[in-house]
This record gives C-alpha cells, structure tokens and sequence, in this order.
C-alpha cells in the first residue's frame, strides 16, 4: 500500500470475532520498534494481550468513542477487540515516542487489512493491576487491534470555523472531520 | 514507496542547500493532520520556518545527536537544515499527538525523498520568543526537513543485552541499533 493510501486509513472500532495471527501481530511492532523515539533511546516496550479471558478483563476497563455513545460501543463477544497492545513506558517519559511508534503501528495495521483503535481512555489503575508490567514501566496506552467490522469511515475536510465532532450518519457511518493543511499551517 | 519500505527511514542530519518546494511541505502537513489524535480534538498547529534568516536563528538554537559530536553537527550554509516544521501545541496538552504527527510527517518526508531530524533539544525559551505563536500555543517540537546530504543510516538489530548508542563507522555512516521485536514484547 502506497502512502496516499496509508493516509486514509482512520479508526476502528467494531472487529470480526477473528483472532489476528501472531505474525500479523509482530508486523505491528515491528513497526513500533522502529519508530522515531528520543536519542535512540528506545524506553518503550509492548504486551500483548490475546487469551480471552485477560482481553475480556482489559476490555471492560475501557472506554470508545465519547461523541457518539452508545452507538460505537463496541459489545464483547460480538463486536469488541480480541487483542490489545498495550504500550508501556517508564513513569513520566518518552509520552511523545509513545504517541510515534501507536502512530506507526496504526499504518502498520492499515496496511495489513486490520482495524485498530488508539485508547487513552481506561481505567489505568485497574489495567496496570491486571497487566503487572515489569518495575518501573507503567501501561501508557492500549492499542485494540482485529479485523474491521464496520465500514471504514469517511474524511471530510473542514476550515478552522468547521466543528472536529466526529458523528455517525443516517447509515450508521462514521464522519471524522479534519481541519485542513491551510487551516493548521503558517509560513514564515 | 509500500510500507515495508517507508519502515526503512531514519534520521537524517546533513541537508543539501537546496529549497523544498512548498507543495512538498504542504505534503508533510496533510501527513500530520490526519495523523491520530486524542478524540479528534486536532489541538496542533503548525509552522514552517523557511526565510533563511529565520531558519538560521532557529538553527543555532538546535541540538543535534549528542553521542556522535561534533561529526554529525550540521554547519549552516553548508550541511544545515533550511526549513523546519514548528508542532505548536497548548501547554501540556496533546504531547502524544505530537509525536503520532512528528512521526506521520517523517513517513511523508521520505517516501518524497526528503531527510528528517526530529528535534527536541532546542532552547525552547528562544525559539519561542522567535516564532511567536499564537497565544496559548508554545513550540513544543521541531522537524528539520530537507534533501539529505549522507548516506542513509544503517539499521541494525540488537538484544536486550545490547548498546542502543548509535554511531559512525570509518566511512561516516550512521548506524543504528534497534532492539528486536523478539527483545521489547510479552504476550499474554
């Protein structure tokens, strides 16, 4: 897939009850790991979590789409994640590298057919309590990851005077409005 | 250029003294705003530095790749970025959204034959008063673009036992060492 098309690529929220093969999985971190990070440094590491009952317990620790509740909440057993990814890093660094290397991994997913959610809202108390990550590391975000079962959402463009509420249309659609380059950008 | 390919990029730090075209720019943003963002609320702007007294103020209020100086210090007028890509972003807010944009844009940088160095060791106090943002809006990120001047960096894989410093070989080519994907994952 080319990169014009990479750019299309937008969230997912509903998924096939499809487990998604360990080696799509580490195309997904193979992407991350590769990312742009500070120095070199390489703080983050990554968990996946795929047995059902530990995914069920993530999944209900979490929350999807705020704008158009209930609407896009997913429904375990029918259209939730299977998988998640979760990013950890160390407590109070390397946030941007995190957002770098989700970024990366969502191309990464696009470009192998798969769906993919970014999530920052759970309940992180909870999740780091279920995951135990190694000393020191705290799970930052969680990627759900399966193949898509809704129809990919539509871009629209907008001006700075445009309102960036993602809605559903009358075919149950998601719209995701973006402001445009001339909007965002200044010269100098 | 496919993904597989883009994965390939690295960091670039001598430029050719060669403009880019704003089309080619506009390019890097259009990457940047559709990258993912926390709820869609699109909270970064951007601003490209371009008039070379500017760019070379800027300049000189950079850093770049501390563990191979003063061989990888570009020199303005001769191996120096021309333009950069101010993220502009609320204080505290969006640092995650920042680095999926900083990493969205690089992909775009390469896959049009441009370099890029991800910069965030910048007096930040100077450059703010330099570019004069927006109220609310401070410089949180800068992305040296341009044609690249050295030979693209080598990737190289390591385990968790491994150095990730990054460093120059007889032939003053990068290489960098990236922790497998075997080394930074556990499944569950």
């Amino acid at each position: 897939m080319d990169f014009a098309e990479l750019l299309k690529r937008r969230t997912i929220r509903f998924f096939r009850q499809e487990a998604v093969p360990e080696a799509e999985l580490c195309k997904l971190i193979d992407a991350a790991r590769v990312a742009s990070c500070g120095a070199n440094a390489q703080l983050l590491r990554y968990m996946v979590i795929r047995t059902p009952e530990l995914a069920e317990k993530i999944f209900y620790n979490t929350a999807y789409a705020a704008k158009v509740q209930p609407r896009r909440n997913p429904v375990w057993g029918v259209t939730a994640p299977q998988t998640f990814i979760a990013v950890l890093a160390p407590e109070g660094k390397a946030e941007a590298d995190a957002g770098a290397a989700v970024q990366s991994m969502e191309f990464a997913a696009y470009n192998s057919g798969l769906g993919s959610c970014w999530i920052g809202s759970f309940n992180r108390g909870a999740v780091q309590e279920l995951l135990t990550p190694p000393a020191g590391l705290q799970v930052r975000y969680l990627l759900a990851v399966g193949y898509p079962a809704e129809a990919h959402p539509v871009q629209e463009d907008i001006g700075l005077d445009g309102d960036p509420a993602y809605y559903l249309d009358e075919q149950d659609r998601l719209h995701v409005p973006k402001y445009t380059v001339e909007a965002l950008t200044s010269w100098r």
